[in-house]
Order: C-alpha cells, then sequence, then structure tokens
C-alpha cells in the first residue's frame, strides 16, 4: 500500500474531523438539552487525565434504573471525553457502579457506618487504587447510584479533576418535588414557557420522548417527585380515564426515581362520584376516597400522594362543610396511610370573610391547628406570607407549627418576577428565606431547619417547586431560566449550598468552562434579583402588578372585588407615605413572628431597608439610612434596578463570540425587553405615587417617557400564563 | 518530528472522526430538522463525484436574501459533503448562483428567451463546462435563486447526480400560502401540533429561532405567504400594539420571499375603530378601512392582503347590513388596491336560514357573484363541498365561475383525518382533487387549471393551506405529518408532481436514502390515505365524527341546534339504506356540476363506489361492483381499513434498527393509537348503522369489543385543537 496516499487520507480524515468538530461547535444550541449537554472537555491537560482514569466503566445492575445509569454514563461520558467509553460488566473496571450488595468488594472501600450513613438516597464516590487508578460509586439503591453518577458526569461537565474523590452527599430533605400547575387540557397557569409539556389526550400510548429527558433533568439534580397537576385542579385526573395516563407517566420516571402525585379535587366525590357531599367527616366520603386511592395505587404502585388546595380562592374544602383544614387533609391522609401515600396540604389560604391582613391568614387559620394533622400531612408554605412577591419576609409560620411538618414552597415560574421575558437568578431569593432565623428556638432557628425536620425533629420532610417547564424546545422559554430549575433541585438537595456555587456549576454545565464566560454570566445571575427587586418593588413594597396576568405595573388598581386583590391594598400611599403599617400600632403582622424578628421588623429603625414598606407606613420626607428622604430613595431604587439591567445588558454583549451565537442572540433580545420592562415600571409606579407625594423626580432619575394616563391605559389581554377568557 | 508518534496521532484523530460520526448517526433525531436535515451523503462514489463538483460556491447577491443563500448552502454543501465548502466572491467558482443582472456572463449560458421564461419566481440549473465542470443556478430575483439553491440541495440529499442537469422550475400558481388558524393567545384552532409558533407576547423584540426556520422550510418548498391569525378573527391584530409585532415577522420572512397576510374581521371597523357600523355601503367604513390599510402598510410595505371569513359560523359579514360577499370583498379590495394587496374571500358560507343542502350553498351563494368582483379579490374554495372530509368530490364552484379567479383551500391540518396520532398522507387526497375533470371546457378541465388560471385566463392564481404547524419540537405532532406540510408545498409550485415522486424525495430527506427505508417508508405514505377513509368514512360517508372537537366516531349524533352540523344530517341511515339523495329526484346537488360529471355522479350504476353514499340513499341489500351487499361491503371496506393499518404497523417494524431510534419508536407508538382507533371506529360505526340495517356482521369482519352504548358514552372534553370550555 502507498504510504503517501495512506497518510494523505489520514490528513483529510484528520481536517474531516475538524470541521465535524467545528460544526459541533457552532451548531445551534436550542436549550433542550439543558445543563446536560456533554460537550467535550476543553482542556486537553484535563482530558488526557480523565481519560486515563476513565477507560471503561462497569455498572452491576441490571434494574431499570441500573440501565438508565448504563444509558446516561455511556452518553455523558462519551461526549464529554469525545470518544467512546466502554460499558463492560466486570467489578475491575476503572469505574465502578455498584451497591455493596451487588458488589461485596464495595466494602473493602467503604465501612459500615460509612455506608449506613448514606440512607436511601446519597451516595458515595471515592478514588481507590489498586495497580491502576479506579473510582466507585456506591449508595445503598439503584437510585442512589444514579444521583452519585450524576455528580461524577457533572465534575467532569464542571472541569474538576477526578482524582483522589472522597465524596458523599446525602439529601436533608426527602420529598423533593416539583409542582406543575398544569390543565388538562395543556393550559399552564402561571406558566411561560409554552404550555404544559404533558400531552393527555396521547398518553398512555404515546409517550413523548420529552418526558424521559424531563426524567433525566430532574434526576441530575436529586428531584424525586412529580406533582402533575394544577392546584385548582379538575377532577377528572382522578378517573380510570385519566388514571391509566398517569400510570405511563409513573412507570417511566419510576426508573428516576421520581414519584407521580396528583392534586385532588376536595369536590370530587360529588363531580366524580355522585355524592351529594364532600363533607370531610362524612362516613361515604371517607369510603369513596378510601376506594379511589386504593383504585389509584391498583394503577400507581408506588403512588406518591395527593396536593390539595382547599377553601381558597374559590377552590372546595373542608371549610364548606364547617370543618377544618384538618379534618379535611386528615381524612385524605388516612385513605394514603395504608399505601405510605402524603398528603401535602396547602397553606395558602385567605378567607372572604376575614377582614384581617392578608399576610396574616394563613398563620391565624394553621397555627391552632398544630400537632392535629395526622402524621403522614405536610403543610405546605409559600416562602413568604403573600404570594411569591420579588421579595418577601420569611412566612411566620415557620417555627410556628412545631408539631406539624412544614413543606416549603417555591415559585420557580416567575409569576411576579419577570414572567418569561425577564432574567432573574431564583436562588438568592431561596437563600434569603432558607437563611432566615425564625427565632423559634432562639439564634439559630433557620427556616432551613425547619423544612428539614432538624429544629423540631419531624419525621417528614419536603419542599415543593412550582416548575417554569413548558413545551420551549428551551423547555423554560428564557434559556437562563433553565437556571432556576436547576438551582431549586440543588437547593432541594442541600439547603446550605451558595446561590452563587450553584450558578457557577450551571454556568459551566450550559455554557462550557471559558473562564470568561462563568465569570460573566454568573455575575449576571448573581445581581439580577436584586435588581429586579429594585425596579419592580423596592423597599419592601408588593403586589403592585398588574391584574389576572401580573405582567407590568399596575399599582393603581383599586376596582377588584376583593380587597386584598388590589394593588392600592398592599401599598397605601396617601399624601402622608407610601407602606403597610403592620407593626403592633397597625395590623400587627409583626405580632405572628417570634419576639427577636418581632421586634426587628417591627421598629423602624431597626427595620431593614428591603422590608420597610412592608410594615411600615412611612412619611414621605423619612430620611433614610442613606440620607436621603424616602421618596428620592424610591426613585434612587428604581433607577439603580433599571442601570444594573443595563449593566446585565452590556455584561452580556460582551460574551458575543464566546458562546453560541443562538442563545447569545436569544438572551440579547430578551435582555433588551427587560430593560424596556425596568423602564416601565418606574415610569408608571414613580408617575403614579407622585399623585400622592407631589415632589419632583430627583434629578438622578431618568425622566418618565410617558404619562401616567398612558401607562394605565396599556392592556394585555393575551398575556401568557393565564386562563384565556373567551 | 517522530514520523511513528505523528502517524498513531493521525490515527487516534481518525477514529475519533469516525465515533464523532457514529454520534451523529444515533444522536436522537428530534424531527425539529424537517427535511433540511443534511446528512452526509452515504454513498460513498456519489459522495466523491459531487465533492469534485461542487469544490466551492459563489453567491454574487449581497442583499438579504443573498446572505440567507449563502448560509443555507453553507450550511447544506458543508453538511450533504461531509466537508466545509467554501464560499467565495469569484464567478469561476465551481457553483455559482447568479441573476443574469448581477454577472453578465450567464448570458453565455442561458438565452434570452429561457431566462424570460422564469418570470419573477423560476429558476434554472445547468451543468457547463469550461476547463472543469461547473453548475450555474440562475433566475431573474434573488428569491429565484433561492429557490434554486434549496433545489440543488435537494438533488444532493435525495443522491441524485449533479452531472449534465439541464433544469428548469417555474411555480404556476402565484400565491402559494400558508393559513395559521392560530388565536392571540397562542391557542390553535385545529392545531394538533402543540399551540401557535406565533409567541405575540414576546414580539417585536423576541424573535424566536423557530421564526427563522420557519421560513427556511417554507422557501425550501416555494411556499410565498403565510396568513399569521385564525379566520375567526379577532380585530385586535389590526391595532398599532399587533402591527408592530406583524411587521417584526415580516421583516424576518422578507429575505424568504414570504410575504404576510393577516384575517381582517369584518366588523373591525366597530370593534376597534368606534364605528357604530361595519356596512360596506357606509363611506366612513370604506375611509376607515382605506386608513388602516395605509397604516399597516407603513409597517409592512409588501403586505399581503387580508383573508376573510365572513358571514360563516357566526362570524360578521357584508349580509349583515343586507350587502353581497361582493360588496364586503371589493370594499377591502379598493383598499388594498392601490398597494397591490388582495383579498382572499372565503367561500366556506352557509347560512342558518337557508334550507337547502349545506354541499350546495357556497355555489348558489357564489355563482351568481361571478364577474362581480374586483380584479384584487380571489374566493377561496375548500376542495370539497362540505368540510375537508377524509374524502369529497371536488367542490362545484370549480370551473362554474370563470370570471372570478378561485383559490384552491386545502386543509394540511388533519382536523377530520386522524388529527396528530394518525399517518396520513394527504397527497393523493389533494391530488386526486386537483386532477378531477370539471367539464366546464369539455374534457380536459382539471380543477388544476381551474386555480392555476389556465383554463379561464385568470390574471391572479392562489393555492391556500391551513398550516398543521405547531409548538412541538419536530412541528407537527406525528413525526409523518411533515410530509403534508411539505407535499403541499411542492404541489403548490408543481400540481404536476405524482403524489409518489415527493413522498419518495420527502423520504430521502427525512429520512436517508437507504433503498429499503425509502421503499418502505413510501409504501406506507402511498396507502395511508385510502386507509383512513376506508376505517372512518368509506364508500361516500361523511362528516360523522364526534361534536365539536371531531375526534373519534360519533354518527349517532344528532342534538345539535343546526341540522346540517349532525352526523345524522349526512348519513341519513334508515331502516331502508343509507346516503344522502344528492341526485335529481333528492337534493340535486349533482345539478351544480357539470352534465357529464352531474351524469356520472347522479347514476346510481356510474357513480364511482368512493362516492356512493354522498350523492345517493341506497338499499342495504344493494348489490355492489363486488358483488357484495352494500351492509357486507360496509363491513368490508371497514375491515380493510383495520388490516391496512396493521400492515402500516408491519412494515413499519421491519425499520428497526434503519432509522434512527427516536423517531422509529414515536412512530411506532402512535401506528399502535391509530389500530386503536380505526376499530374503534369499526366498532362504533357498525353497530350503530345495525340499529338500522337489522343485518348481522359478516364473519370477514372483527365483532365489536365493546357496545353500542359504551362508545356513545365516551367523552373526551380536553380533546386537543379546539377552544377549551371554561
Amino acid at each position: 500500500m502507498n504510504r503517501t496516499i495512506n497518510i494523505k487520507y489520514l490528513i483529510k480524515a484528520v481536517l474531516t474531523f475538524f470541521i465535524c468538530f467545528t460544526f459541533g461547535l457552532v451548531k445551534a444550541e436550542r436549550g433542550y438539552d439543558l445543563w446536560l449537554r456533554y460537550q467535550p472537555v476543553n482542556d486537553p491537560v484535563l482530558l488526557k487525565q480523565i481519560r486515563l482514569q476513565v477507560e471503561n466503566y462497569a455498572v452491576l445492575s441490571n434494574s431499570a434504573t441500573g440501565l438508565v445509569i448504563r444509558e446516561e454514563l455511556g452518553r455523558g461520558l462519551s461526549g464529554l471525553l469525545s470518544k467512546e467509553i466502554e460499558s463492560i460488566s466486570s467489578e475491575n473496571s476503572s469505574l465502578l457502579v455498584a451497591t455493596p450488595a451487588q458488589y461485596s468488594g464495595i466494602k473493602k472501600y467503604f465501612d459500615d457506618r460509612e455506608l449506613s450513613a448514606l440512607g436511601s438516597e446519597g451516595f458515595a464516590i471515592k478514588s481507590v487504587s489498586s495497580k491502576t487508578p479506579r473510582t466507585i460509586i456506591t449508595a445503598n439503591s439503584d437510585i442512589g447510584l444514579l444521583y452519585g453518577a450524576f455528580h461524577l458526569l457533572k465534575l467532569i461537565q464542571t472541569n474538576q479533576s477526578l482524582e483522589k474523590l472522597n465524596i458523599t452527599s446525602v439529601p436533608k430533605i426527602d420529598l423533593r418535588v416539583l409542582n406543575h400547575w398544569d390543565n388538562l387540557d395543556r393550559t399552564s397557569e402561571r406558566g411561560y414557557a409554552g404550555f404544559s409539556i404533558w400531552d393527555w389526550h396521547k398518553l398512555p400510548d404515546y409517550l413523548n420522548p420529552r418526558y424521559t429527558d424531563y426524567a433525566r433533568a430532574n434526576a441530575s439534580i436529586g428531584i424525586n417527585g412529580t406533582v402533575l397537576t394544577n392546584v385548582n385542579a379538575n377532577a377528572l385526573v382522578l378517573t380510570p380515564h385519566y388514571l391509566e395516563k398517569v400510570k405511563a407517566l409513573a412507570d417511566l420516571f419510576r426508573p428516576y426515581g421520581i414519584k407521580v402525585y396528583l392534586t385532588a379535587r376536595f369536590s370530587a366525590p360529588i363531580e366524580i362520584g355522585g355524592l351529594k357531599t364532600a363533607d370531610p367527616l362524612d362516613a361515604e366520603v371517607l369510603k369513596w376516597w378510601m376506594e379511589k386511592v386504593t383504585e389509584i395505587y391498583e394503577y400507581v404502585p408506588d403512588f406518591g400522594g395527593f396536593l390539595v388546595k382547599a377553601n381558597s380562592e374559590g377552590q372546595p374544602g373542608p371549610q364548606d362543610y364547617g370543618r377544618t383544614h384538618a379534618d379535611g387533609a386528615n381524612m385524605m391522609a388516612e385513605a394514603l396511610a395504608p399505601f405510605d401515600g402524603v398528603v401535602m396540604w396547602r397553606a395558602f389560604v385567605y378567607s372572604d370573610e376575614e377582614p384581617d391582613d392578608r399576610a396574616k391568614q394563613a398563620y391565624n387559620e394553621f397555627k391552632p391547628l398544630d400537632g392535629t394533622f395526622r402524621e403522614n400531612v405536610l403543610i405546605q408554605v409559600k416562602n413568604g406570607p403573600i404570594d411569591f412577591q420579588p421579595r418577601e419576609p420569611f412566612h411566620p409560620l415557620f417555627g410556628a407549627m412545631p408539631e406539624t411538618p412544614l413543606m416549603m414552597e417555591f415559585q420557580i415560574t416567575q409569576e411576579y418576577l419577570g414572567q418569561a421575558t425577564q432574567l432573574v437568578y431564583l436562588a438568592p431569593m431561596w437563600k434569603e428565606c432558607l437563611d432566615s432565623d425564625t427565632y423559634a428556638k432562639g439564634n439559630g432557628s433557620e427556616v432551613s431547619k425547619v423544612i428539614n425536620g432538624a429544629l423540631h425533629g419531624n419525621s417528614k420532610t419536603g419542599i415543593a417547586g412550582v416548575a417554569n417547564i413548558g413545551t420551549d424546545i428551551n423547555w423554560t422559554g428564557h434559556p437562563m431560566a433553565q437556571s432556576n430549575w436547576y438551582a431549586y433541585g440543588r437547593l432541594a438537595w442541600d439547603t446550605s449550598l451558595s446561590s452563587e456555587s450553584i450558578a457557577k456549576d450551571w454556568v459551566r454545565m450550559t455554557y462550557g468552562s471559558n473562564s470568561e464566560v462563568v465569570k460573566t454570566i454568573t455575575s449576571i445571575l448573581m445581581k439580577s434579583w436584586e435588581a429586579s427587586v429594585s425596579y419592580m418593588t423596592p423597599l419592601g413594597l408588593h403586589h403592585l402588578m398588574a391584574t389576572g396576568h401580573h405582567y407590568g405595573p399596575g399599582p393603581w388598581v383599586s376596582n377588584l372585588s376583593r380587597a386584598d386583590w388590589n394593588p392600592v391594598y398592599y401599598h397605601r400611599a396617601d399624601s402622608v407615605g407610601i407602606g403597610f403599617d403592620r407593626t403592633t400600632s397597625g395590623a400587627n403582622a409583626v405580632g405572628q413572628y417570634f419576639p427577636e424578628v418581632a421586634e426587628e421588623f417591627g421598629s423602624l429603625g431597626k427595620c431593614p431597608d428591603k422590608f420597610l414598606l412592608w410594615f411600615h407606613h412611612v412619611p414621605w420626607s423619612y430620611q433614610m439610612r442613606s440620607g436621603k428622604s424616602l421618596w428620592n430613595e424610591l426613585a434612587s431604587k428604581y433607577q439603580e434596578g433599571i442601570d444594573e439591567v443595563r449593566t446585565m445588558q452590556h455584561d452580556w454583549k460582551s460574551l458575543s463570540g464566546k458562546i453560541d451565537e443562538q442563545r447569545f442572540e436569544q438572551v440579547d433580545m430578551l435582555l433588551t425587553i427587560q430593560e424596556k420592562e425596568a423602564v416601565w415600571w418606574k415610569d408608571a409606579s414613580m408617575l403614579y405615587f407622585q399623585t400622592f407625594s407631589n415632589r419632583p423626580f430627583p434629578d438622578f432619575m431618568e425622566k418618565p417617557r410617558f404619562s401616567l394616563d398612558y401607562y394605565q391605559s396599556q392592556s394585555f389581554p393575551f398575556a401568557p400564563g393565564i386562563r384565556p377568557r373567551w
């Protein structure tokens, strides 16, 4: 054979490879792969090193989960290392994934105490050396192994060395679930990424490939449960026609460690059961639920349980029959108990008859019920006492119900936080809540310890995130909103992580490990939440969004049927000042907190600026810590928010050419919208508040572009995320 | 440098390349790329040959369209030839794309007559040889060049040689448009692929990358117009808030040769104009439309015009004021004429007061108006006289309005044809219509000649397809439904193409050129439509679908407010027989056709079996051409449809391992549903018809699985494609 030709051919092939490789890089990134892109490690030294360490891998389990691990490692390692990494069936593989039960040799490297500390979901990864370096992932269950495998892939994705690993990771919260507010017709309440990914019509026979990728993404961040349907529930999902479909999803999700839950409409016994009542103390009603639950478990043997919104915003509930929330929750819990199912009962309730401050109502309602719930009931409490505002103080129920497991309910979908047009990284907000000290047992009684059970020793623990997932190709509409799904999962697994470290991981996995890229995007993420608070609801203002769809400013709205649906109820601006007096001389919402917190929030001098107008009605002329008057401080905050967005825009533009064009352009366009919306918020809000303050705009604030009339006349009948009006 | 190491490195790189290549093949195909996948030519001889022929390419135009051509050829050629093909700016490139105006040398190869015959959209491709072989694409416009470039790419995609090319292609129909029945809230009436791809909320600032890929796909098959909004129109789209958004789309689509059209709600002058009337003869109304149209053209200088559904199914229209359709259409046409805009006025009308056969009403209404329309009005007529049924005879208006340009309205979305759960290739249906002889000017007066203007010499010609495009990753929900979008475009460009040749092109481009794959999928496509007619509405039966959503059988429905909304109106089954007597002794719908056709359809002996029950009420005992009684023939047809689906399933399964796993599995799952649905149609229909025929089911028919009661009790409140009910 002619050697020259041979070499020519080889050179050609190499060139072709580089073109192929280059195409790979410039190929449009549509965002579908989320943080599981598995692009080749681009540090050649590290790549070489890891290739030597992971020459092949073995997953000893042959369960459905074992298969999932094998596939994921195959896909991940081959992608990251840019060569095929072989799956072998020998314990002598360079990467070994096994439980001690699958391979007793594991016990050589992990002692019993180590193993037992892993519990049912934790994992350990250790570098061991015999003749050649080896890496071992172990756990007490296949699901633990799966979590460990994803962790190992994350190490490579984030350009970390695999040398001398000695990692142990155990989740502190048991139930880490997503709440989908998705309707059976595929609309999604408060969904801004298109529509529901659940194609109920084609289930059970058609399993959209998205379902699998959804399960992979969730498993990669430790989410182990999903509530498929809207809390504003439709009882039809409990009928056999739909249970067949639920079963299909549950079967698909099971190997990924994800349990399925449903929302249970309290009046279902009437609507689909033909009963005349849904009274939780009626024996027929209990019987109906017991039979229904038994039926559900026939379809889904590991069904997780029910999420219930009752006696809130028009939903039926036990109070319709003069019963308490505990009566309602316990009735369902009794039906679920034999199957180890749970009831997640939402504390987001407020009553029409109750004239008290809306911020106080959940506490008023639930605090007295502490200790009366069955042990398989968790009370699901939103992070703050109002409703997923850009910033809220932590909910006073945290710490106040020592006998009851409280689940955290975060909202990942950005209902009040810019929806799908604004880049707002939510982890810092969640961390602010989790790190807040309730003082329930004195100093050090953080919210995180309430929900992970450490403070009161609850046996059940849980956390829920209202999903931002929809049919958009990139899943979340705004490409950067993927970070919130990711961060929620990571925090649910480990509330002690910093939002910045999570952001960095996400950026590396999603945009690659170029240090300039990582630095820039992380910095944009980290400043985004404070910016959004500043340009929407600074200084503790809240619930000033336009009616219904909550898109854009509507601080002037005062015509809704319930007082506490109107923004004017919350800001209370008048000629004297602005803010809601929730101190002891006002609504006394501070009285629901433990004394240390009550004193801080309740004192005008001690209350942090960020919560000032949440708790105090403050004169326009009041001198703030900055030295500015309240009026000028307000103007300054709005302007600061806009300026921050412009910095974000500027920083983002510096990434041109450093990341793929498609996502670069997408975020760039969205930041243009965000800047416009920030200005809109400032203009509309400051013009409106000026009608009370009668003060001039300070020079440092850009003049409003239009008149207040103009802003008040804007209407968005088809803003997304609400039920369309026909 | 050590040669050995060098070679080792090269070998490694080659291996890496092959792995990379292999990954390319096994990578999940999500269907997003449609028929523009540009996978490497897998015939090595052909690949080598084409690589020699297309070493580089030059697009001389620097217009926006020129840029699009350059990008598409870059992407396409590099993908198909698996090496980077350089874009150069020399007329001596091996592939040259230029108009004679851009490069006068073109005239050496194409004479004036050839060039002038290309018109404004046609193109020519010629192999020429000087020193080296060269290929030249020419046209009189950049858009023509774009069409030519896509044609060349198609030649390579379908594994055709580029030798001795001498191709001329000119569309025979001017307006080749898609109709999107999409609402401003992103729901899509009769949409089965998710929701609307138009994200109105984020427009104009956010341009979803899908918009560009939508434009590329359409340009690749010659579609040159798109009606963005539902014919059941909302006037808000004509307000500045939305016109800004429309402008953004129009700007994006312009380089691809795609004009934007809107649906105009007839009562818009009242709803958004503040007038008291929409009477087309009112001077204020005309003035309002003239101003509105002028305003629209300020946003979109090449705006295409209006599509109007008036006085039909509750839509407002000129008859509300005692005026005719011509009065209404002409008023809008007058406003559009100065800008060269057109009115596409739909003939799909039927009146509540009119007790005549629904099949006759459009003809009754429009035939008398022939010759009274302004010259920029086209009347848009559905292929058949009822409403996109699985099979209809051609619409009697075709040929009957010689003075008026008639546009064809096909429905690509499968409202009555299995929606997104059934594989039904529609080209054979469209061809049956296009090839039907109207006898308007004697033998040879096919429908295709009516709509391309050849028969009556109309100066304006058009064709519309109701789009099946939605937010699903693969655009059309069912992966195979992409073939219908593709076939519609190809037929709109050239009605003389065979449905099989189009199918073959589509399969090669979408699934690759493996001959077994091409043969099998083409055969599945080609039999699919007849199968669906057989298991849903055989022998000329029609409109037997369940109410509202039209999902599944509902031949028993008789309780709808209008007689002609009820299936019983159409099948007229009784103890004697079944079918709608539309002969001269009945409703005399045959009288609307030219005599030759009327005689064929009107005579029981001559009427083809496929239209028998459309035109005749036939006794159960009637002996069919097959020798069977009508009752047994009906049973036989239903069974035949099911058997065909099972053959399709079987054939599809033979492709396992020959195409990518993801699409293989998707279609496989959907065929399972299709088989169930076919059986459901047969069971429900035959059980119901048996209550009239009182005859036993023949042995060759599988016994129904459930009772008629069961089928009648089925309900699908959330079937897709309709407005949700709140």
